[in-house]
């Protein structure tokens, strides 16, 4: 059971927590706790970690902040001991749950789960630290933004347990943003793949590396509520779910930037050129358009890159700008990636051209594409999302009856 | 160098504590810097617990409060290195500083320096977290009340280090408390059994059990202000203090309580049937007077307790009292014990007259004496604080010229 969010926020929801873990142990599961830190926590000391230095020691950033989950799971452990529960706290370390050496956004290589298991079969609640490791020097690690998520995912596969229920704000994974598509829908399974997808493609119900986990390890997930009992929505593997739908959801990701580089030479080379030194800053590149050459000798190259990267984006392009060759730079950040996801389209044929359809009958110009075998998206003008999201949703036949 | 307190109290304090850390590291010194958690921090991590349970597991409560201080190592860490000066934070069980296995008041039993010494000789700063351990059950443990202390003195016991530097409020350890006794002065040395008897009658300047560390293992301990340059207080061996005042200093501790059981019967036992449950309660009893007894059957009997557990003694007492036979329970919270204390006083006679003829001079009643070989304490009314102990203080030619 992973809780995070409202629902560690302080000392009244923790309870709330605790009665609920009380529950499922009483109702005779053996269970493990993952706890995020109370929210207010976390942000205070990255905030005195900024105001303390420029120069981030990622390995003293780490130590600082990953004080705010040894707080959540100790207070958890004593809730649960006054309610007649036997528990206690693990931080990362204790375990230890081994990470690489990747301070501020480490991944998982090992959790020992030995001691866990024994005592859990003794009726004692573990209650573990998310977000946080062990690196190969003995320093505490932390695993990056949704972290706790992963760290809950990787703890079931230790633990082979029979399932990891990641308790969230929202209740499930929908069809589409609720909050934009008032007709959308709560999903009771959804593939691995298709998780996968939405979480890249900018659903922010679980992290992208830990649905990575859940796939690889076969752990059985549940995204459900943190306040009522209502089943959630199971990820699941694919022949676990019988009628599979063409596309299972719609998502967007707006925290995007579409750069053209006008007139670079048609050569071969000139994407490495472009591409390499982008790498070499450690930037994302996500989508990439090259328009036809209509003389042969130039081109206009498009590719998308995260938001906040964009002024680095273009100071690296600045400086290689005699190696690639282009005339001129241009920059959008009005711009948002809609994308269309399900298994199903795999083996159904016209889901693209239906999407392509849909924008076009609303005028909605395309700048850009990218697909993969359970998806395909789209940039558009930002002033679109909601207009593109709905009739999406609807195109595909996802809307609640 | 220990720093806590007001010097710790926030990101703008500890940047105070990195300069002048970084100024001694690189005037030569190779530095160990120890650190509390800020106040606040500590405060509310003590109230969280308490909001949440009312049955406390210590270990549980080690965990939620050792957070605190791997916050202000980490910051100091990153504050030295932006100063130019190599630093790592280093937690209680990185070390690790071995103590035993009692929560919540742990006793260190041991560090591991080898490695702190390595890094030390390459110019690496170590900055160690203060109040915190590791159980032989590799829990986190807490060294209670003013832990740090013990924790800077072990570890410059550990380094072998040529002094340990107690940064706090105050610029020294002074004869008298200077809030009451405007003529009081700031003494160069002091003796460690001297120094004991101050933390142990009252003068808040450093933790009894750090003083007792100290004077164990010969560590140089100097206390001194967290603000300004001026030399502290040393505290060292007797034979470094070469003209030696028979009194040091005047102490009171106002946290006690008084209380008489009247008529007690006077036969074998009875101290050992009142002392002994107190006892396995984990009651300290501090004076304990028995008044003449005239007819040779009852007695009164008189003690003092610390005034936060005059509640529990009451309970223990009236649940004993047939065993025990007294007529009546009376308790007084309005005491004071006053306190000379100095090393010189075992070569010279008539100090104890001299403090009675004092206090008897300014008409002030005496409840209770008890002496050891280095101090005499006495029980007054509390209103007489300030005038005992100016008095004394002036008895004692420590007035200030």
């Amino acid at each position: 059971m992973k809780f995070g969010g409202t629902s560690v926020a302080d000392v009244e929801h923790l309870r709330q927590v605790a009665d609920r873990v009380a529950a499922a142990a009483r109702g005779g599961d053996e269970v493990a706790v993952v706890l995020s830190a109370m929210a207010g926590t976390t942000n205070q000391l990255i905030d005195w970690t900024r105001e303390m230095s420029s120069l981030h020691d990622a390995r003293e950033y780490d130590a600082v902040v990953s004080a705010g989950e040894q707080i959540t799971i100790g207070l958890l452990a004593m809730a649960l001991q006054e309610r007649g529960i036997s528990a206690r706290s693990w931080m990362g370390w204790q375990l230890p749950i081994r990470t690489d050496g990747v301070h501020g956004s480490a991944r998982i290589e090992g959790i020992e789960g030995a001691e866990i298991i024994r005592r859990m079969g003794e009726g004692e609640v573990a209650v573990v630290a998310g977000f946080q490791g062990l690196s190969p020097n003995s320093r505490v690690t932390t695993l990056g933004r949704g972290g706790s998520d992963t760290t809950a995912v990787a703890l079931a596969a230790a633990l082979q347990a029979d399932r990891c229920d990641i308790h969230t704000d929202v209740d499930g994974v929908y069809t589409a943003d609720p909050r934009i598509v008032t007709a959308a829908r709560k999903l009771d399974r959804i593939t691995y793949e298709e998780m996968l997808e939405m979480a890249s493609q900018g659903a922010k119900v679980l992290q992208t590396r830990s649905v990575e986990l859940a796939m690889n390890h076969r752990v059985r997930v549940q995204v459900l509520s943190s306040f009522n009992d209502t089943p959630g929505t199971l990820v699941v593997d694919e022949d676990e779910i019988v009628e599979q739908a063409v596309v299972s959801g719609i998502t967007y990701a707006s925290d995007e930037a579409k750069i053209t580089l006008l007139q670079v030479a048609d050569r071969p080379g000139v994407a490495a050129a472009i591409f390499g030194p982008l790498a070499d800053a450690n930037i994302n590149v996500d989508m990439i358009v090259q328009s036809a050459s209509p003389d042969g000798t130039s081109t206009d190259m498009t590719f998308t890159v995260a938001r906040g990267d964009l002024p680095r984006v273009e100071d690296v392009l600045a400086r290689h700008r005699a190696a690639i060759g282009y005339q001129e730079i241009i920059s959008d950040g009005d711009i948002v990636k809609v994308s269309v996801i399900g298994v199903g389209m795999r083996s159904h044929a016209g889901v693209a051209q239906r999407m392509f359809a849909a924008l076009s009958e609303k005028g909605i110009n395309i700048h850009a594409i990218s697909t993969s075998e359970i998806k395909i998206s789209v940039l558009i003008g930002a002033e679109y999302t909601e207009l593109a999201v709905r009739s999406l949703h609807s195109a595909y036949g996802l809307d609640a009856a």
